[in-house]
């Protein structure tokens, strides 16, 4: 099952896609406040209500959802950078105010030589989890989207902090949820790949996440509830454009495309700082 | 004048708090939606609608509302810890998720030794932001708050960033909203204290604030457009609990108050992580 947010004035409303039809379901918090019952509504949909040409996406995640992005969770992407491979999970944060969707341009802010791109995989979380071990975490699992955690390299490296730098105006966008009866577990392998006007600049597999996603949820979930509708984003392969020589930034006019297995491909025009 | 949400359902509604009691006024997302609106109809508030003790309160702050929170940004709280006087403001995120109010209890997560406590002063915005000067971004606060930026320094401190500790449940207690015109600039200079069972524990003052809030959300202006009732949580002064030899945690049946000249007192009783 395909689910996409459409959004509809202030709000956003969850939708299921078949082929390129869209049934609007609900408001994005009653979908994650009755998860069952929607899912199971969403099972009865056969065909859609309206072309997904006439509706404006949004990321189906409510406003108020945690979006923690893990960083270093590839080996040869965690020793490519100045990090080296960490003992713990590096969790960040993004708010669902730079989060957007395919096709959406991002724009550069005007202090930056451009974007670094990081194709990822995002996990959006089915279930309150409090204290929750990695296979109830694992199991609680919605579905998966791919994603883009586009940076900001200069705002991230201002300080050891990387919030600024990870969360510049519409710079995560996010294509179609994907439940997770339809992909399976993240280790039997995914092979994730980003092009860069048509040019292979990443490739990677699922195979090599150094902290599964039940491992990191069930961590989070000592310290925190994560609740239906967070969101985990589950770092980037090796790769990016700032550990490059000469360093390659994404800058106005490049297109940028993240495909993963069973997952599809989300494309991302960028755009001049003129275009906030 | 000082306002407050009030939690209507799944919703949150500003108030107007006149006395110990309050005037609801509209839905938080259309109160930031159309501020000056609201701002002047809460102007002609005279006397409460209802008694405070009647409504449960929540942060007048939209449910999308990016949390930024300052580390290190009083000299003598930066020299304490390990990480010394930074060259630029160390910004790290919250996501509303975490924030609460006063006199609500907040858990100890069961895997830390307590919570440590960091007074501290919340601005909110505004306006719109997008590449603003200190000063337009200074005049575009709405008001203050005092804030206690209550820290899981385990967690915090696991790996290099800290979000994950700066989000425990209810963590980011908040109270009322003090508009800008009642409370003057920062750099005026309020005394902020900290009392642990009545124990002072810190005493800043925000003259001594490095970054001001003015230059703080310029900076971050760049890098993304703030949008109104966005936060900026302002830094700790010196004397937080894990640089005491030993360390000193809030555990089960502390109460913490931060009480900021012209914003209150805001307490917070402590409690077990079984009341998660």
């Amino acid at each position: 099952m395909k689910l996409i947010g459409l959004r509809e004035g202030r709000d956003t409303v969850v939708g299921v896609l078949v082929g390129d039809r869209v049934t609007p379901l609900t408001e994005v918090r009653d979908f994650y406040g009755d998860l069952s019952k929607w899912i199971a509504r969403a099972g009865e949909v056969a065909s859609g209500e309206k072309p997904l040409a006439d509706v404006t996406q949004a990321p189906p995640v409510p406003p108020s959802a945690r979006v923690l992005c893990l960083g270093l969770n590839y080996r040869a992407h965690a020793e490519e950078g100045v990090y080296g491979v960490p003992g713990h999970p590096t969790l960040f944060g993004r708010w669902t105010a730079s989060l957007s969707v395919g096709d959406v341009p991002v724009p550069v802010p005007a202090n930056e030589p451009g974007l670094d791109w990081e194709g990822e995989i995002a996990a959006v979380v089915g279930a309150p989890l409090a204290n929750a071990d990695p296979s109830t975490a694992e199991a609680s699992v919605l579905g998966y989207a791919v994603f883009n955690d586009l940076t900001a390299r200069t705002a991230q490296k201002l300080t050891a902090q990387w919030t600024l730098g990870k969360n510049a105006d519409r710079s995560g966008p996010m294509g179609p949820l994907i439940t997770a009866d339809e992909v399976g577990r993240l280790s039997d392998g995914l092979r994730l790949t980003t092009r860069v006007n048509g040019e292979l600049v990443q490739e990677g597999n699922t195979r090599d996440l150094i902290f599964p996603v039940g491992e990191v949820l069930s961590l989070a979930s000592r310290t925190f509830t994560l609740q239906p509708g967070d969101v985990l984003v589950t770092g980037t392969p090796s790769g990016v454009g700032y550990t490059r020589t000469p360093p390659r930034f994404l800058t106005p006019g490049d297109v940028v495309e993240v495909t993963v297995d069973r997952l599809g491909t989300l494309r991302t025009p960028v755009v001049g700082a003129e275009q906030r």
